[in-house]
């Protein structure tokens, strides 16, 4: 059971768009679980927009995902791979019905985001992080980070990326 | 088919939380219908993030929901009503399955912005635009604005959210 709140929690990721790959022999691997000693970035919830997202299942996460100035302007440019210092932040919410939007509607139809759950980050930093592709990740439930297993998961899954530098979420225009 | 566009389109207001209720005539109201003359703000696309929202149905819509300084102050200290210069910007989006996501995550979950639908804004000068609770509407596809009898369907909705001053969106923290 904590093994698939770990899948899932790691299924929440940036921009709800990052998946999990278990690796094969169910362990964690020290050399791909670095720690990463990453803190909430001060300021991230004034970053610009990148985009949202939404996961269904159960997730059922609401994903804003926004960039520091280096992250923005690296997306309008088309350029990869992003430079050191760029830095996403996917604040996660659950995906609630609106009553009060329904009532106006005069059906059920609108959704909104509840509660936060997490917020996710990943810092690159091709030289710190060479090991994970340049990048950290850091994920946060009530200001905690998350454990080293949760942590595990980020790696593997945002390598499936590659093409795109690992990153999974593109720019909304 | 006319009027069930623009009572489509009509939905896909604010943040995907306005709603619409046809005037019982079924007639245009011209003392409700103000020509507000509203041109797309500069930089709204570097705005802040007030929150997300997803309608279902026919609209099937992603929006992301930004505001000008003035707007994000008045949230975070929630105040109201808005002061006068308050933008608030909902940049609207299909919802659409993401392949690339589902691949990753093994089945069909994920949802991204499709191609952007259209833009709104509400701007607040309550001297202005006294008339209509002190908000201008203001609604662009591909760069043009909404014509009329679209625009008619904005006040009458929001007139609704009067005790959040016409406005539907709440910020997500």
């Amino acid at each position: 059971m904590k093994r698939l709140t770990f899948l899932l929690v790691a299924l929440a990721t940036l921009g709800g768009v990052v998946a999990f790959r278990a690796p094969a022999s169910g362990q964690t691997d020290a050399e791909a679980a670095p720690s990463y000693g990453v803190k909430i970035p001060p300021g991230y919830r004034d970053w610009k927009l990148i985009s949202v997202a939404h996961e269904e299942g159960n997730l059922n996460s609401f994903a804003a995902v926004l960039g520091n100035d280096l992250a923005i302007k690296a997306y309008r440019e088309g350029k990869l791979p992003f430079p050191d210092g760029t830095i996403i932040a996917s604040l996660h919410y659950g995906h609630v019905s609106s009553e009060e939007n329904n009532k106006v509607f005069g059906r059920s139809q609108s959704f909104v985001p509840g509660s936060p759950t997490n917020i996710q980050f990943m810092i690159k930093d091709s030289n710190k992080y060479e090991k994970t592709g340049g990048w950290a990740f850091a994920h946060f439930k009530d200001g905690k980070p998350g454990d080293e297993a949760l942590m595990n998961t980020c790696f593997p899954c945002h390598n499936q990326a590659k093409a795109r530098d690992l990153v999974f979420t593109r720019y909304a225009p």
